[in-house]
């Protein structure tokens, strides 16, 4: 019923919006078409829906006592970490805050910055809190669904999913709207552009008098770019800190519980296990979600950014260009919601392929019948055929990207199979083949990238011109995040399931339970796999996006700037030029040779390095004080190992919070102030090489770290599956191939969890800071340079 | 005496150098002024010592009967292994050849090229073979030499080096200068530009009729920078292949005969041990000597094909601009001979101290006069103040480069401290601190690059005159390679003192001897790991010489082509362009925002990794070759063990020579095929791309990996030393923090040993293979993107 009910609500909505395209939308220019109010609507849609999972995940049965209590903890863990990083972040924004009106009275910050990117944060922190509390809920729940029957318990935990998914996608769009709303209809109107409107004091204007119209649509975008910045904030808080966080926990509880003590894992005896477990959430949930969160605005944002900026005279601009990756994003959440309610089986003794059907079946439904939207919206003309051609490329390539992780890193295929196999030989060949497997893993998705950016750029006509070009590209990031409400189901579905095996082994459940919770987390480790490719290439193409956006903010602010006299710009030639893109990668020197640029482009490469190895050390350091911590509870607390006393649990969640805030300080600082001070050094020409260099470079590095880390996660497991001589040999010792394997698990531990993730999180954020300090940088890098002798 | 007769040399020569620059080097535009002579005759005098310290070292004495067999063995491996490998490249060469010749048919290839790229090949191969004889004759001298003092050790395992060192210099700079005499007096005379000469068959010419003078210059060097195709071709199998062969000796020696049977390295008894010590000769010297021998010739060449092109209206160009790299080559070689004269102790009974002491003034000395010989060549003004500052930024890089190498990978600092103490947590923390401080490693370099790029761009006047500035940057990487001949001989000194190690292991010498010569090899440490670090930055600032060289060649053939009418190209607006650099930068369209720069940037980036990839499976197969054979002698040969029976060193020789050329034959493949088909593909702002992505993240790879193998091999030594507890336990059994430092150098093996030394290789050689196919790219790629509907 739910599903006819969807799909009713999508036939209208199309109506409405091919209806408006037909009457207003192909002619109008300054006004919206009415086909715009799609996004709050399906934003609101998805919000909606988002309530109702939640509504029915509460009112499942939560389990026994001893669920509810072990639940609890986690719970209590995941919201003591949260409230702990909020009031963080909450800093580090009050500090941005001053940061940026200090900007905006110096005339080198548009004023609505330093107030409106805490929206994009406050957002995408409320988006974490529910999400974490959705699935610290549903964790017991979901293990008592398994106590029934596997689809019951696949139910519970994927629509709690679905919960974060609808979340992210929900507040994400309707932030963007209402900010677009507010601009367009009441900052930005006819009589504010003549006669100025917000004189905030001096010559500082919310909207400047005597603006020119046709600079209203790039205005509007590239203000609301910046807010980016607090989801950007946010995100690295979120995906770093988690990341840290849960290796610490899981490192910690490892080496002293698992390999130490010799107790099983997630046994209710280590001090450490519960902090393992809010790590699986405060790592996989709010992190992945926050990083996703980003890569969805910031690609909406910029794609509108760079089609307020393509040239009136072509075939496809205006007021549609703007909206039009809005509209799409809206139709993707109405069809990711169409596809949740698709994962769904039947059958109460469903198997593990028939489940894995299941959520195919609903994140390509959807992802197919984008497609099919899209082709309608091209016939009747709101896009062309080109755009929708890059949305097709950005889906194919999110598909293949997906399953060349799995290839990479499944033990149903070769390489992984080969790691383990080396594990034969000892550790240390089990490493170097994992490496090697990693650094592989790097070819297809980065041709896949390639062609998609080739395809994205040809078929909308970039090879005429060029800006028709890059709104193809960044186009092509929105086609494979339009689905992101359901891909980002199937990723938060994961840990909830994994915390449901916690909690039914820390419970005392029965076996059968384990073992289906098991299965349930199998499925999730593949599409976790699938999920973890798909972020970093949506944040390529993103960054991709902002590389071309970063021109765009310049050119809105150096023609301010240099009508206040604060910087010299040849007003005249610009006006002349008729390509103003061509106007300025000529006028800012973007060319390889350009010392700048190359310099550039040789830091941003060391930054993913340098980037993750204060990732990797972080991990260390936190891991090293919860091992000191567990250990100290075995030696003074010898009733722990017994039974007969309570380890301290909320000591351990309290190390590892403090930990991973404490050591992502410095990474974080680093990410925010090298494109800041690239910038002042060698001007845009070196920031659009520092960005050029730590997407590539960042790109295959990611990919290195997170298909190793898989690899040698899931050599592991082949092994434990009873491969190779299995766990234990015959006679009942530690089998040595086993050992070899652990160890490269616990290698990849970090790699795969912390420094890669992580490393989404630096190519976008670096690209933000970028943007958000372009007048900065136009301003006193000239001085700077002068001052330093390396331009007269 | 032989000093005094050497400086003698030289400041006759600087006589002759700096009469000639002021009576007509300063004013002679198209006849080579006299100064240019000093480069023939360094090469020569270069050649000339190295046969003077060939027949010093072979007259000392050999040792004992036991020892000139040993050392017989290791001799008879090595050339086995070499005469396999040129074998091996003679055939690559021959298909070379055909290809370059049906090239020049199709008139998209230069007519020197099938026959001339022979030379380069030709003497870097020679040069890998005197190396090579001299090194393994000098293994039993210098074990004898220890076996009377260190210091005679010292100068017999030095002095045997700086014959690699001076035999590389030597041809290098002969062949350069061969070449550049028969085609600046015998080709490109005035009658022959006037008329034309060598007329092939149809409109295929040596010279063409009717030549432009102003073309000489740019003719000779770019026609001469493509013979660097040889050297590159060499130097690639040397580098990958001997890498691959090390490796897989040493491991397979190591995980058969130390960790499986447990004794010691280097005993006689282990079948393998003859071919590890084969390998260091073939990896660190022939290997070494090959890639710096490709730095050398290419930096050279590269900087005077960018000097030729610099307008004829700045303050320097011109005839003098192209010599002056040979030049400066040439006095670097001189010095070179003096600091090596410099290596001494008259004390015999030296220590470690004294010794270090000896070889940096041999290294420092030599430098320091380079800059003195700079000034003085700045202030009789045959080169600028502003080269003599690049020069200078260059040396000053090297010898920062090298520090932070040590900082790095020694063990008495923190970072190497560090991974070693991670052994107590096991083998996964000393994996993952190692690879931090690899990934943190890559700051301080790139740093120093960037800045040696923007100060040599800026001190030659760059920010006026891009050109120049490229100029200035070329010269920088000639500055740093130009003591060469010193700097290879403490490269090459290492290995053959590890080998005169062995030697004395093996012919079963007193252990004060082992001691002596353990103490040289741990010298010879520190010198690796700063001529690695020094290494790789050559090829980056060699590389980034390609880059404008690059440029250079399309001016060069799109005329000819255009002339031909074979590509489309506005030659009006060439002509009317006054800064030419510029002119082909937009018509190239070389800016980072281009997709098909983009996507050079991404696959190159990704080639580095890749590239790794391949290298580090091959030395895991080859190396499980090798475990296999010396399992297999064991077993079908139990006398070995008991020392009755001699095991076949010859067929563990034979396994590693083969195994190291068939696995390096797909490696190789995709490092010539991938530029080629990226330019037919993406054009020339494609493969302007790649080289840049390839660079500037390879550049970081290959520090992570040099300095993470580093810091793991001696956090292991670091254990061994006797910190953690050293080697064994009080009660004998093995530590198992050594065991897990242990597994860290394993890994580390093949990182810093093949994988990461052969990313110079790759950088260079895609460099190299873009420049000689770029007529293939201008004319082909238009036509295959259109078939591909990439443009219109």
């Amino acid at each position: 019923m739910p599903m006819r009910r969807c799909c009713a609500a999508l036939l209208g909505l199309c109506a409405v919006g091919s209806a408006h395209a037909a009457d207003e939308g192909l002619v109008a220019v300054n006004g919206t078409p009415g086909v715009w109010w799609m996004a709050p609507a399906a934003s609101v849609l998805a919000l909606v829906m988002a309530y109702v999972f939640y509504a029915k995940m509460m009112k499942a049965d939560p389990g026994n006592a001893r669920m509810q209590e072990i639940a609890g903890y986690v719970r209590e863990g995941a919201m003591a970490y949260l409230k702990q990083q909020y009031s963080r972040v909450a800093m580090v924004f009050a500090i941005l805050v001053v940061v940026f009106s200090g900007l905006v009275v110096m005339g080198v910050q548009n004023p609505f910055v330093p107030v409106a990117f805490l929206t994009g944060g406050f957002f995408s922190g409320l988006c974490g809190y529910l999400g974490m509390r959705t699935a610290t809920a549903a964790s017991s729940r979901t293990a008592q669904g398994a106590s029934e029957s596997l689809n019951r318990g696949l139910q519970v935990a994927f629509r709690s999913g679905a919960v974060m998914g609808l979340v992210v996608v929900g507040f994400g769009l309707l932030d963007i709207a209402v900010w677009y709303w507010i601009l367009d209809q009441l900052v930005y109107t006819t009589e504010h552009m003549k006669n100025g409107f917000g004189n905030l004091f001096g010559d500082v204007w919310l909207v400047h008098p005597n603006m020119n119209f046709a600079d209203k649509l790039p205005e509007i975008t590239t203000t609301m770019l910046t807010f980016g910045m607090g989801v950007s904030t946010q995100a690295l808080f979120a995906r770093v800190g988690g990341g840290i966080y849960t290796k610490a926990a899981d490192v910690g509880a490892d080496l002293v519980g698992k390999v130490e003590s010799g107790i099983p894992e997630d046994d209710p005896r280590n001090p450490a296990t519960i902090a393992d477990n809010v790590g699986d959430n405060v790592g996989d949930v709010a992190g992945m979600g926050a990083d996703l969160y980003e890569s969805f605005c910031v690609s909406t944002i910029s794609t509108a950014a760079l089609g307020a900026c393509l040239p009136a005279g072509i075939a496809y601009s205006g007021v549609n260009a703007v909206i039009a990756p809005m509209v799409v994003m809206a139709i993707g959440i109405v069809l990711s919601i169409i596809g949740i309610f698709a994962v769904r089986c039947n059958n109460d003794k469903a198997t593990m392929m028939t489940l894995l059907r299941a959520l195919r079946l609903g994140t390509w439904g959807s992802s197919g019948l984008v497609v099919v939207a899209m082709a309608v919206l091209a016939a009747v003309g709101f896009i062309t055929w080109g755009i929708c051609g890059a949305v097709l490329a950005g889906l194919i390539a999110g598909v293949i990207i997906g399953y060349s992780t799995e290839y990479y890193t499944s033990d149903e295929y070769g390489p992984t199979k080969g790691v383990a196999g080396q594990a034969k030989m000892g550790a240390a060949t089990v490493i170097i083949d994992g490496l090697a497997v990693g650094m592989m893993s790097t070819l297809v998705p980065v041709l896949t990238v390639v062609l998609t950016i080739l395809i994205a750029f040809g078929v909308t006509g970039g090879f005429h011109d060029m800006m028709s070009g890059l709104y193809g590209v960044a186009f092509s990031a929105v086609g494979m995040l339009a689905t992101l409400g359901i891909t980002l189901a199937t990723d938060a579905y994961g840990p909830i399931a994994d915390n449901a095996g916690g909690n039914a082994e820390m419970s005392g459940l029965p076996p059968h339970v384990r073992e289906r919770t098991d299965s349930l987390d199998m499925l999730g480790n593949t599409t976790a796999a699938t999920g973890k490719g798909f972020s970093i290439a949506s944040a390529a193409l993103t960054a991709m996006a902002l590389l071309a956006a970063e021109v765009q903010e310049v050119d809105v602010w150096i023609r301010k700037l240099a009508a206040k006299g604060a910087v010299v710009f040849d007003t005249a030639a610009y006006t002349a030029a008729t390509d103003k893109l061509s106007f300025f990668i000529h006028y800012l020197d973007l060319n390889i040779l350009n010392p700048f640029l190359l310099g550039g482009l040789f830091i941003g490469a060391m930054m993913a390095f340098v980037f993750c190895a204060m990732s990797m050390k972080a991990v260390g350091r936190a891991a090293g004080a919860m091992v000191e911590e567990v250990r100290r509870q075995f030696k003074m607390m010898p009733g722990i190992m017994d039974g007969i006393e309570k380890p301290d649990y909320a000591r351990c969640v309290a190390i590892s919070t403090k930990g991973a805030q404490r050591e992502m300080l410095l990474p974080a600082m680093l990410a925010i102030s090298v494109p800041v001070a690239t910038g002042l050094v060698l001007g845009v020409s070196g920031i659009m090489g520092l960005l050029a260099g730590a997407l590539t470079a960042g790109f295959s590095l990611a990919c290195m770290l997170n298909n190793a880390g898989g690899a040698w996660d899931n050599a592991k497991k082949h092994i434990e599956k009873g491969n190779l001589g299995g766990k234990r040999l015959p006679d009942g010792s530690k089998n040595p191939i086993h050992s070899a394997a652990v160890i490269g698990d616990t290698v990849g531990d970090p790699c795969k969890d912390t420094s890669g993730p992580s490393l989404n999180i630096l190519i976008k954020l670096m690209s933000m800071v970028s943007i958000v300090f372009t007048p900065v940088t136009l301003k006193f890098a000239p001085v700077i340079q002068q001052w330093l002798g390396l331009i007269r």
